[in-house]
């Protein structure tokens, strides 16, 4: 049935890659689905569904399940873990809402009202289907139902005016935005906000590429102590922070090396709009951000000091390749039309110095940091939008784990570039213990093409290689190219070597104890 | 503190692998584990203990987590899903008992009833460990938690003699021996009994290989009208069938043709005697069994027909490798201590007609039927027992899924056979609905090592080339061996054929009301 809709079904090799799939096709075009087994597909897919439900990303989970009359008397059905009800049960923990479709009179409302949550919470529902439910055919009519959100518009005039008031007031005002514009499509407004006030504005990792980085007003990535001292002084200092979307995460707080004032902070997210102390909790963010570009906020033109765009060194050299020289130089070839898609890891926290252009998405795990998004995800960005290429940013240990995707995004003909930076191991856990248990088996990763029967591989451990590398790889528009990047075990970028030490006393600090 | 205790760590590549492995483990050992991190690697082991727990396998899943002090106003760390207890809740649906180790002063306590209820239930627990746990010393000594169960003894008396009267009075009795007899460490006592009563036995799919296959009296594995029909006369004619730690599953059943009259049956598991229509609770399964090895049971020899061995053609042809070959074929090849590792589809069913020896393990998610099973458990029973040898079988579907785990094996310098049946797709499902959803993309998998750096791989078109690889294969004791076996995508084993059929069938039934 599925094959004969207009939907596009796509097979992956494996339901958690399928799920990762799915939640970056939501990110990109706003909603996304994947299709599973009950229970030995449904669990499979739990690890990704979760991350969505953390990171708010609409994703429908649909499931089949046994007919309902093979249910009586309990047999032992195959793919049954205890009971009928169990991968229901689990999934009522990792979505907004959940429902089995086991009553015709009512699944039609079910299906709109649980659509309507994946929408309006942007984080994935499950909708179960028991077998011999599929072509059953309710006595009623169904009735639309339409659910329409409104905000309570004398708190919203409160707030909005208050809003105005402090930014109006302040002296250093900044904006820092979050993944929440994006998910609840608020981009344009925001730049238009920035524009109408001159406002210098700031992101966080999560919402990284949420507004342009060519942004003249933009100033980089706020992290706490993890980003840019520039970013860092700039937010923290700020006499009136208007954080818009925002999700205080411990990544997104530099794992707690943030300083942010609560009392000179205006926090606006979908849940509530937070003044200083005070909350409203019946605004919709939408209208809150659409009332302030109408509001009479007084445009200034505020120069704070940004930090230094890293510069790659002009001549790659026969020097062995390096996170920072990686990462500089990957700032030089990005193109327009380019999704950014990274695992975690020191990709991640390297990918804070790329300027993401205009058109350009960064898509992360940057919350639930769950290892294995990238490759799966690149895949569903690319198939969400197909003018996008995607360049996925890869650790090793993370390319073990769903780096056979290749093999669905070969077989789709689909074009990524694969930097995999094989640092031998897990080198953020390094940081803070090292042992055996960081080792991994050494892939010749450039070989995964003679494996999957698709794509272009090669092997780079100097800089002169990986220019060239990353020369052909862009020219190469018919199949995915991988660069397997020789690193040291223990090169990493600056921000890692922030956070490993942090972590590091952080534990420390606890063991003593 | 693992590196440094007297248990040795294995990582895998993934978490699911990692589950299978440990799954693997506890069939073989009686108990095995598995040390994830918070949800995000616990997640991802929840199909993997799902069907642990499905198939009653013993394995503890260890997992780290958030400080309790660090959880104090619920601030969000990365790797969180909604609250601090999901994983724990979720845990809850597929273990048999779980725990976090919050409070010092009944930690052990909590410790030694999770252990003893994994032991004494067969099924998987989870034990929680929040990361400011780990050095905290309880104020008071901790007491040793002994849990003891005994048999209520009137009643195993009266159940005891209620059996033997009615196996003596029989005329054609007949042991079913399912997985709980392997389980419960039940095996030799198994022997015993059918040397002392000399009735035949059949054995489960799930529960094959829990007496030898060569013994005289076994008559082969029961699975209703799927296995064959020599097996599924002797079992459903008898007029007490005394059915041994069995497990009334679909796929036992062989998918409902099974037609069993519990009138004159006696089954007993670990849950309950049950004879004709009444049943006893409180009988251990153990004491049950060895009850009966006590008991005045008569003496007689039964003889039943049995299926006729399959015999392979003399000399090998230059015709395309089959199934039905293979499988033969295989049998002839069998060595003692080899583990038979298979996993879910054809492979599963096609290995009915193996034949396992004395010392032979046989392995499978013959229940739960969880595709990707195969590679990690063949890891996981090789190192349980390091003088198995494991013996793969593995349909192309399912090695894109866990096949990577090679890694491990090639890592840690194992040498299991990989028999890897590519039959181009999902053949299981193509059986019941085709569709270009059962396509899947054609790897090169005879490369498998060189992208893992180890092992031997070679691909096999015909029945020669398949008998030179598979003693090739034998001969190889230093690196994994991987046959990459190409078969017509329609070529199947008749066990599945018959299933199909009637899979097929049942859908067209339900579609049609």
């Amino acid at each position: 049935m599925l094959q004969n809709s207009p939907i596009k079904v796509i097979g992956t090799t494996r339901e958690d890659c399928a799920g990762y799939a799915a939640d970056a096709y939501a990110r990109v075009n706003g909603i996304g689905a994947v299709c599973v087994t009950y229970c030995v597909g449904g669990l499979s897919v739990s690890n990704s569904i979760a991350g969505a439900y953390a990171e708010k990303s609409p994703v429908v989970v649909l499931t089949g399940s046994p007919g309902m009359k093979e249910r009586i008397n309990d047999p032992m059905l195959h793919h049954k873990v205890r009971h009928f009800s169990t991968q229901k049960e689990i999934f009522e923990k990792i979505t907004a809402a959940s429902v089995v479709l086991d009553d015709p009179e009512i699944a039609f409302r079910q299906i709109d009202e649980t659509l309507a949550a994946c929408m309006r919470l942007k984080r994935p529902v499950y909708i179960e289907l028991p077998r011999d439910m599929v072509d059953v055919v309710p006595r009623f009519p169904n009735q639309i139902t339409k659910i329409t959100e409104v905000s309570n518009r004398h708190a919203l005039k409160e707030a909005l005016s208050e809003t105005v008031a402090l930014l109006n007031r302040a002296k250093k005002p900044v904006i820092l935005a979050d993944v929440e514009v994006h998910r609840y499509g608020l981009s344009k407004e925001l730049v238009q906000l920035v524009n109408k006030t001159g406002l210098p504005v700031a992101a966080t990792i999560l919402g990284k590429s949420v507004i342009s980085e060519k942004h003249p007003q933009y100033l980089g990535v706020y992290e706490g102590a993890m980003g840019h001292s520039e970013v860092q002084k700039a937010v923290e200092t700020s006499d009136c922070l208007l954080m818009l979307g925002t999700f205080m995460t411990d990544m997104n707080l530099g794992v707690y090396t943030a300083n942010l004032d609560q009392s000179r902070a205006i926090e606006a997210t979908s849940e509530k709009i937070q003044i200083s102390h005070h909350r409203y909790t019946d605004i919709l963010l939408k209208d809150y951000v659409q009332g302030l570009l109408k509001s009479p906020i007084r445009k200034r033109k505020i120069t704070l000091k940004k930090p230094r765009a890293s510069k790659a060194p002009l001549k790659a050299t026969r020097k062995p390749m390096t996170v920072r020289y990686l990462f500089s130089r990957v700032n030089e070839f990005l193109e327009d039309d380019m999704a950014v898609v990274s695992d975690v890891g020191d990709c991640l926290f390297g990918s804070i110095d790329l300027v993401i252009h205009r058109k350009t998405e960064f898509l992360a795990p940057a919350y639930y940091t769950s290892m294995g998004f990238g490759v799966p995800a690149g895949l569903g960005a690319q198939v969400a939008n197909p003018k996008l290429r995607s360049l996925i940013i890869v650790g090793d240990g993370a390319f073990q784990m769903t780096g056979t995707e290749l093999s669905t995004i070969g077989r789709l003909g689909l074009n990524p570039i694969i930097l995999l930076l094989n640092n031998h191991g897990y080198t953020t856990e390094r940081l803070i213990l090292e042992g055996p248990f960081n080792d991994i088996a050494e892939w010749s990763y450039e070989n995964m093409p003679q494996l999957v029967g698709n794509g272009w591989g090669c092997s780079v451990r100097t800089e002169i290689e990986f220019d060239q590398s990353l020369k052909a790889a862009l020219k190469n528009k018919r199949s995915f190219s991988l660069l397997n990047i020789f690193l040291d075990k223990m090169d990493h970028s600056p921000a890692l070597s922030r956070l490993g030490a942090n972590l590091a006393a952080k534990l420390g600090k606890k063991n003593k104890k």
